[in-house]
């Protein structure tokens, strides 16, 4: 089949692969209905992430099981599922503490951007539907994959409660979802940090009250000056650069919490500033399966419609546009047809 | 009057200072019962802090009110009363969200190795008892004021619930007292990292159901194949240097928190390690404020012991040999009598 690897820096091929097929007997195959291209995926696109060989892309995923393999018991040929980008037993400690990103058998999820995929560790990490969805709940299904959990991972990390004030540092495909997370959780003010009319415009959609434009410390300074000079209860990072977490901790009050989600890259942080600036700070890879049944139950229902974050559909033998159109910001994220 | 001043590096003196006085309306003068060296205290004793000048030293304070501004109106002359080392007014929002320690007004308190102290901003600092307390609670009550208050929001900070995992990094006067507090949290298991005997037998005695005497990768292996290589729910971080700060990091579980209240001395933490170890982290200068009514209450009706931290009794002018001691971890925490 052809499928999406990355060879180098900006090197993103459609390309002749191996057909996945059951490798151990907890995989499932499954036949995507859509796919599509993660902020993520930016970095070693960029060159910004060590490669030790061509990488097989794509990690958010939502279709139709094909095949599995003999142990698994959850879920059966031609059932319709979504599964986390983060692959889990949903068995072990961590998991039923609900951080299925920590699994004992953890693996990250690759070789979504394709026709087929193997799903690793099927019965816990894929959950299905009752029925296949219609047709034009996909792309939403498939934001519960990765970005619509991670953004409501950032939200729940930052410990958002009925009548708090968020503010979500990063407007790309993450923060526009943590924006429709706050909002979900009752939040009674979301603060937008974003200078993209276009962004700005989707954050105000999802739920944000306020949009500050500014960065660095005349943004911190905005944000205080919204809050009473008190800071925020709860500040969702989805960006992951040394400057905008530092911008995410000045923005919180004493006692609220930074839920970070975007992947550090460069990011030191001094004991002594966080112990002064006391703030509490959890982030991590989002365990997105701890939240998919509810999640997939919001777009199911027809309550939100994250799927409105794709703001580029394309066929999937197009791929190396939809990386391109997102590493130059023309768009949000980019959704691909198989 | 004679009082304690740091001159540098382990040159403490007890020496003639002007009488404290009421400067602000806000003020209050006390009659100290009884004072204390603090272990952070001994940063600067050891040169590991800058000094601009000599140091008033102490901060851990109880006794009689002898003086009020005229603008006080909860306490007055004649009343015993327990302050916190952290000064606030208890009334900004800081205050109300029960963070004292970062009150918009925070001073710290300084001088309390004398005969006499001034508290800035009494009303939102002092708690005073209903009776003069007996003699023998003098030290359980000065406790309250920072080291039982500290170890107090380590285990706060950290999330200890009824039924946890609590380990406590370091065996210092503010660790005794966070396992003390863990228990009282209803720690199911509390692991005491400690290789002073004297040390762990107080921590054995008040609640520490396990010691692990060894430190780094061995000392986490240890905590690891006690949690059935899970890891602990909560971690109480009460040293402040790098090497207790990363074993509080390997002890925890994902999901788990670290509560840190060692004042963190040369910290630097990776965004990265700390994103994919996906713990909570929560420390700063305690706001004992919060906790102070009910930790005196628990003093007052005999429930907990803090002061038993105290093994080593001395009068104030014999304040050098205390530091003394302390410094040679002799004594685990010194009480000077007024």
């Amino acid at each position: 089949m052809l499928a999406t690897v990355l060879h180098g820096p900006r090197d993103v091929r459609y390309e002749q692969v191996d057909e996945p097929s059951i490798i151990l007997p907890t995989d499932a195959i499954i036949k995507l209905s859509a796919t599509c291209v993660c902020g993520s995926d930016l970095w070693p696109y960029r060159g910004l992430q060590p490669m030790d060989g061509p990488l097989h892309m794509g990690h958010e995923y939502c279709g139709v099981v094909a095949e599995v393999g003999r142990e698994v018991k959850t879920v059966k040929p031609g059932q319709f599922v979504v599964g986390s980008f983060c692959l889990s037993d949903n068995t072990c400690p961590h998991c039923q503490y609900g951080f299925q990103s920590s699994c004992v058998q953890r693996e990250f999820m690759s070789g979504a951007q394709a026709p087929y995929a193997r799903v690793p560790l099927a019965d816990g990490t894929l959950v299905p539907t009752a029925a296949v969805p219609s047709e034009d709940l996909i792309p939403s299904l498939l934001a519960a994959s990765d970005v619509l959990g991670t953004g409501w991972y950032a939200a729940d990390a930052a410990r958002v409660k009925p009548g708090s004030t968020a503010v979500v540092v990063g407007d790309g495909a993450v923060g526009l979802m943590g924006v429709l997370s706050a909002k979900q959780m009752g939040a009674e003010r979301i603060i937008a940090m974003s200078r993209h009319s276009r962004r700005q415009a989707l954050a105000l959609e999802y739920g944000a009250t306020d949009i500050v434009s500014a960065r660095g410390e005349e943004g911190v300074a905005q944000i205080k000056a919204l809050t009473h000079g008190i800071g925020a209860d709860s500040v969702l990072e989805c960006v992951g650069t040394q400057e905008s977490m530092k911008q995410a901790i000045q923005c919180t009050r004493p006692g609220g919490v930074v839920g970070y989600v975007g992947v550090p890259h460069g990011v030191e942080l001094s004991g002594q500033s966080l112990f002064f600036s006391q703030i509490g700070m959890l982030g991590g890879p989002a365990p997105v399966r701890r939240f998919l049944p509810h999640l997939m139950e919001l777009v199911l229902n027809r309550s939100i419609n994250p799927g409105k974050v794709f703001d580029l559909q394309i066929p999937l033998a197009d791929v190396a546009d939809g990386y391109r159109a997102m590493d130059e910001r023309r768009a949000i994220k980019t959704l691909l047809r198989v």
